[in-house]
């Protein structure tokens, strides 16, 4: 299995995340890619790719442009204005308020751009946000170019993001980059597999109207679960992509029986689009000692999960999104690779 | 003059503030109500008055029932749920995802009912800000009752406070659960002059389809300042209400021959509104030396502000809104106070 990843992801770690009323090291943090990495050196999956520069052109096919822009600047900005802490929104633009006018200052352009608190923009955001894609169009072109499966070791996580929206660790869709890609070089049905255990907003908003790119998220209960505003049972797409979201919410305590039918109810949705191709939004937070999370796979679970997923028989774009059990999301993650391909 | 004041603000002060990327003392702090009383000491307002017990019946006609429940019993739900520290809002409702739906877990519940994430829950934000609103309420039954002008002490401030979220350190909106006492009283006609630095987006809402409350609001333009979402010159009110919403945006360093023609301006139209009463948002943050804003009105200005608003012979309640010029707070709002009567 190829496998992409870059050292570039280290650019991004704040100083702290907003987490029960006070700022903690960060859950999302670089030692995780490198338990990654070391679970992958254990199971010999080491043939390794460095990503090609990123795409930024197919980057905006699936965010706004002045999101980009956003991204890419803010820091200076930010910087200009004579901040020195890392850039952590605060005001927001939720219901009743303006939606459409994007403030000047920084602080009110940072709050129309995000979704939530818990994620700061720092110097280094864009490098690893941008390497973190250019991780996941490797992955894709190598799919694309006939590779039948590909890990790309992205951080950081991408299925928060919407078009125009940065948080929960998120900036750039790399689930969402990578099912694009495949539709830009031709592909007619794409599918989107969403295993972390935070619903994937940024992806299903993303591909909401579409036919083309099915969306489907097993995750916890919105009424009790990070994102908490998307991921309810009857969100199934509008317009023409009407019935091509699907979502599993799940509650408090779900242990795998009853996650691994959800998966197989998904999995039917995936194999009835016929898809020319698979991206898996690959977290590995279902996992039962996860600290933000709820749910009770155990590791070995991981490995039925790929066999499963690998079962389906599609091309398939792995990309990495969370987990939080820090000594265990390489060998949860690598489960899934190694199982996929058993 | 009467004033109506209570110590049972001391009951909310929260450990930390987000701001620019740390947890700071919150600017918004007790001792801004001991210069306050300071000031009124020294200006011989000494006709003090405790307030009556909080009207939660009449909060309930400009706050939705469910947002007053969750004010109320929040705290407990969040300590209940294994939480020590205070409850900041992390995740919020923007664009894109459910408007209507509420978490049950308590930190989606928080999100739902917030609209930034500088301010904190508490231990005692309620008792805080039921008493604050309870001041409010004392002071406009003071005013109906024949008073021509009473000061309600308010802290918390409510300004920004919304028929259902907090933020911008306010929770329960004292400005218009005054307005709406008089309402409530038979009046048919009231006026809200905001002349707080910060737009007064929870008043400009609660009023903005009625056309018996005139809204007028002298403030930081949202491109540029908190909270950045909402004070556009082009609210008007909409339906009943359009044309009783008046808006005066000012940018960065305005001083005072500025403001104070905004402030004519926004005279005329509630003396056009012939209101039986008027309430005054008295935040104090136009001050030149303000931490968190950019106005330039030196402390004699305040002096002419409160002439201005006297001149209009209107029964008035003021009730205290921001100012974080610590030191100069009591000044500058007894300056208004003193110019009113003057």
């Amino acid at each position: 299995m190829r496998v992409v990843l870059s050292e570039d992801h280290r650019a991004h770690f704040p100083d702290g995340e907003l987490y029960e009323g006070s700022l903690v090291r960060p859950f999302e943090c670089p030692e995780r890619w490198d338990h990654v990495v070391a679970a992958l050196d254990a199971a010999g999956l080491d043939d390794r790719t460095a990503p090609d520069p990123v795409d930024l052109d197919r980057v905006r096919r699936v965010h706004d442009p002045a999101y980009v822009d956003f991204l890419e600047g803010f820091w200076d900005e930010w910087v200009a204005s004579g901040r020195t802490g890392d850039a952590i929104p605060s005001m927001f633009p939720v219901r009743g308020l303006q939606q459409d006018r994007i403030p000047v200052e920084p602080e009110g352009k940072l709050g129309y751009f995000a979704l939530a608190a818990e994620t700061s923009i720092t110097a280094g955001t864009w490098q690893a946000a941008s390497a973190s894609a250019a991780i996941a169009q490797t992955a894709q072109r190598l799919v694309a170019g006939g590779e039948p499966v590909a890990f790309g070791l992205c951080r950081p996580p991408g299925h928060h993001a919407s078009a125009d929206q940065f948080g929960g660790y998120c900036f750039l869709n790399n689930a969402a980059v990578a099912a694009e890609g495949f539709v830009a070089d031709g592909a007619e049905r794409v599918a989107v597999l969403d295993m972390d255990f935070h619903h994937g907003n940024g992806t299903q908003s993303i591909f909401w109207s579409r036919s083309d790119v099915l969306f489907a998220s097993l995750h916890g209960h919105p009424e009790d679960a990070f994102p908490h505003f998307l991921g309810y049972v009857d969100e199934v797409g509008a317009g023409a992509g009407e019935g091509f979201t699907r979502n599993y919410p799940m509650r408090p305590g779900t242990a795998f029986d009853e996650w691994s039918g959800a998966l197989d109810e998904a999995c039917g949705h995936v194999a009835a689009h016929r898809p020319e191709a698979l991206v898996v939004s690959l977290g590995v937070d279902a996992f039962e000692h996860d600290p933000i999370s709820f749910f009770k796979l155990a590791s070995d679970d991981f490995t039925v999960v790929g066999r499963r997923i690998g079962a389906l028989g599609i091309p398939t774009v792995y990309v990495m999104e969370g987990g939080y059990a820090v000594d265990e999301i390489g060998i949860n993650a690598v489960n899934v690779l190694t199982g996929h391909v058993s």
